[in-house]
């Protein structure tokens, strides 16, 4: 694709569910070592949800207009003077965060803790549903043949999960208990499985999300009740046949109940990662933690080598990311994507690129319907 | 010492703020690795003063009258026919607790967490403030010449310091904040100035202890206010110039407010710890744990290797745990030593095992008055 | 089965060559947790026949006659009055080494590493080729429905794979090359795989072993040449396309070349293990080791949680262990099985319990023909 | 000091035992993040002498005139734009090499394996034995001001130990051994003891040094005897009191019977680093390493922390490098320095910039005599 020819239109955040489309220059290369990519597709997060009805996630501010969208894939059209890895033609997932490389947190291996980061879709930075993106060619992983274009803009959400369950350390032949059932929690659920986990417990309050899980990846599922967190890790721990409790809890709910009942259901001496957002402060059972000695962690966005090992687990077929897809819409169809999204019909939604030649197609998925 | 004359004095809580004194038969040799000890000195704990008072820790409940303590030292009066490592007229400091050695937590390195853990002074267990104490001859650590009985007995709550300090992976040149000055307090501030931390930030909100801290061994202090925790967080921040927040947080109070400023106080990638119990369900800064990717962990007694530290570190000069002893008292005052500790007014106070020939004496330690 | 009324033959190696027969009386528990087991099935391991042969492996020495054999599963007959998690009639994986439970080393989780281990078919201690065995209950694991007890007997082995594996820390999307394609190798081999290696690089001398490799587990295989140690490692970085080298190599072969290679063939930062025996002293590539930081570790047995993870891994489905089996011969046919996998002509060959009634079979398998 | 008006003559290897004094142009800043540096000493490094000598290092080979020298400490005269950490007048140590910062290594914390580091003084790259130099801000260090520029120049083999150190993960109480008594094994024993070593025994053939290593920080010391390595391990082990072996075991000197000494010293499950730079192969007790489980780590250069830690270790007063200063001479001088170090009459000699004015001064130290 020529960029010179072709459409850089942008779907732009002016305030709280006020949007607008407009073609914006295609940018320019910043270095020697970067890439122009064109985007093909892009998913959408609860995040870009969030900034498209309140405008801010916590000190996260939208002040001036700011494109939307982080989760894509797309093809390489130019790439700097400095750049061996990739070449025209290119198909990658594009991860859309990029750290200063010079800070202790970026020397040490964490880049996803640099104060610096310039991340896609948070104030003040733009995002990437446009036509034209420019990346630093590392942040760029070229996809192998089998995995296509739609999968690619799910390596996001996959990488998201990759880190929470390193974060996890979650090694062949352990139990790992999931709270929650969307995306990220699927997704945790199967990467887990990946990773050698020998059961692994999905659990939500919707009863269809369960079902999915299970024919997607769960080996247990259990429903929460509206009961005490200590009575629904005990129902857990049976359900699954874990007497001792589980060696891993991953909170993909935000939610104060689950993450309540993940304290209760970890094993003494295991370990519990908090990956999901929600309220700053809840009401947290610290007695458990402190006598169980659980390791607790937290879990912000992904860092070194989790975009590639998502990718490789797409391509070695160990999760199948394409069952999550719902559906594909066409770029100015962008806000009904919003909406459906915070309707809950779908799962996950890709939004074509601006140049991208492709028939809508959205299913409710019968997990959530 | 002959165990056949001499006496096997115990102090025993029938029920709260019901003790006696009474002479029990002194014990044998359960199998061939044990040994028998004569108690030298018995420090006294937060949780014996608790159970003497409430007669129950959560669901740990004197049910039948109990003998107190487990912070002991003492002297090898036999030994069974397979111990090596120990002879008769050696001088230890006795680990208190023995596990089952053949669950999983016990096989993979983990004993503290042994859910069959024979631990002195918790219900049904009887403690160590009586003559003659049998133990397995691991859990015996021989003290150097160098130091004396009297240190032998703060070896326990140096463990319990030590294996906090474990917990936390303290490094050389890194900074440690310890919430709360008491005896483990201090005693988390001067393991981690021998861990090799730069700075060490003792916080509390007595200004005495801190003073006392801060000639112990804290380089730094801070006087917790009556402001939000985020506040007290940026204040001690500032103090310690610790723009970044401090790589390791220490709770070693329990207190509901320290434990929301060391989610606050803590940097980005760093390490909390909670060391000190109180209530079971806090409210909690989870989003913090969560954004900054903090590894928050429980902290339990002490296990594999705590107790040999522990000794090393005083037989080196590392931490001076004869500044802690307040003062020592004869056998028969157990009860008056208790309510001293009650009152605040001491560090550690030591009591004299029944045989033991000594004068009391107890100073009000400054740092406390 | 009544041991009062069955077989207790046993194997017994006098001195190197001569073998016999002998019905020793069936040993009695000797602790409340031990359980007696029935032997079923045990496996031959090169060690054994080492022993047969030369009567000694480094400075264990057989100087009185010792029975044979350490690859068992069997059946529970009795269990001591502490044993809570084995009842009669239980099938199990049988565990052959238990450690002192005392010593710094089975205390802190390296119960492998003892230096006072009674390990069976080791001088002194006698072997399970044998009727019954007295064994404690934490070392015998019960097999679920689903694992036969011949695939029992090559939990021994498993464990060994689990414990090199485990020690090279592969994780998912990790390359792996296994130098060495006899028992242990291939099952460390299926094993990375287990862990989610995403190439696992098999290489041997014979071919027909590295076409079973592959029809096994191994994603690519090598043929080893008599070459410098740096052409086969350029080689194999070629063959299976990494240009930076393996993440792990593993040797499980013991030959001084092999082990060459491995050092030349791990990537920067990356992980050799040393999991086979060979000659003590060889000539190695230290500056390759220095310059590269590479990690390299020593694998000796097994330990804490790894045999459990081997009837995991069975259980699963994802190692399949019946395929190693070569054949099952009867009791007295126990020296002309030494003798054909002396001569190579099998993987794996199973020795029926001196009480079991089977037709003798064994296959020379394709692989090692 | 203006760097218009100032001198930047530089010390140039043409070929073996061919130098010159050439003034070359001050370098400019290369980048935004970039500063300069007035360079105030440098030490001579074995590397140095050994390019001085021999014209090459392994592959590295001074093919064109090339600078020396990389061991420096400086003042900054010049900040780019970017530029928030430093400020002109600012005293530093100087991290002598620049990783790409987009590889695998450098994206994960291993930035000293990046394949295509500049390093100061290593082919193709001069060095720093110049008047000024252009370094990102990142990799220079500010000195307090209770560390002299003398002592910043020691800061680059402090921290070539204080990485070896952290590759042993030395923690307090253990025994170390360090095998060389030359500057990187003296500073190699002294970070052992700031890591809390209980015991550091310095082994080398030459009494001096090990006087001075006595004097310096080691516990215990052992003069290298030309018998079996087995030997040698045998008497370490008894004059140190370390029955069971050395928890941790650095060899600083590279020689063959030093490192076959090294894997029969250490304890099972203990850790081994090699530090120091020797034959490409050697003769290496592989079976001593696999049975005892040990873990074999390189160490090369330094990485994340390790500059920072150093400079921290000597304001700390933890170790005192001014002890291995021998002496300090004129920039002119340099030749006459260069062949001190190959007589071995000194331990650290540093050459001052060449716009320092100083007054020459070494003194052969008695330790290396």
């Amino acid at each position: 694709m020529d960029p010179k020819s072709a459409s850089n239109l942008s779907f732009i955040l002016n305030k709280p569910h006020d949007v607008q489309f407009s073609d914006k220059p295609v940018p320019s290369l910043q270095g020697p070592h970067d890439v122009l990519v064109a985007v093909n597709y892009t998913g959408i997060c609860g995040s870009d949800v969030h900034y498209w009805e309140h405008g801010a996630i916590g000190h996260f501010v939208v002040k001036d207009p700011m494109v939307l969208g982080h989760e894509s894939s797309g093809t390489v059209v130019e790439v700097g003077p400095s750049v061996k890895t990739l070449k025209k033609g290119d198909r990658i997932a594009l991860e859309p965060g990029y750290p200063c490389r010079r800070c202790q947190p970026c020397l040490s291996g964490h880049y996803n803790l640099c104060p610096e980061m310039r991340f896609a879709a948070t104030p003040p930075y733009d995002g990437t549903l446009t036509g034209f993106w420019v990346a630093p060619a590392d942040f760029c992983y070229k996809l192998p043949d089998s995995v296509s274009l739609q999968e690619g803009a799910m390596i996001e959400p996959l990488a998201v999960a990759v880190h929470i369950v390193r974060q996890a350390v979650v090694t062949p032949g352990q139990s790992v208990v999931v709270m929650g059932a969307g995306p990220v929690g699927l997704l945790c659920a199967a990467v887990a499985r990946a990773f050698g986990a020998s059961k692994v417990v999905s659990v939500d309050i919707v009863k269809s999300k369960l079902e999915f899980a299970k024919s997607f990846c769960s080996t247990h599922t259990y429903i929460s009740q509206r009961i005490a967190a200590e009575e629904n890790a005990a129902n857990i721990k049976k359900e699954a046949g874990l007497e001792d409790g589980a060696d891993v809890v991953i909170d993909a709910s935000g939610a104060e109940p689950s993450i309540q009942t993940s304290l209760h259901t970890v094993r003494m001496g295991g370990t519990y990662v908090q990956g999901g957002m929600g309220k700053s402060d809840i009401t947290f059972p610290i007695m458990a933690m402190c006598l169980k000695e659980v390791t607790a962690k937290g879990s912000f966005r992904y860092g070194s080598g989790d975009y590639k090992l998502a990718v490789d687990l797409v391509a070695d077929g160990k999760v199948d990311v394409k069952k999550l897809i719902s559906g594909i819409v066409q770029f100015k169809e962008a806000e009904d994507a919003f909406k459906k999204v915070k309707q809950g019909e779908v799962i996950k939604i890709l939004i074509a690129g601006p140049n991208e030649k492709i028939e809508s197609s959205v299913s409710a998925v019968a997990a959530t319907a």
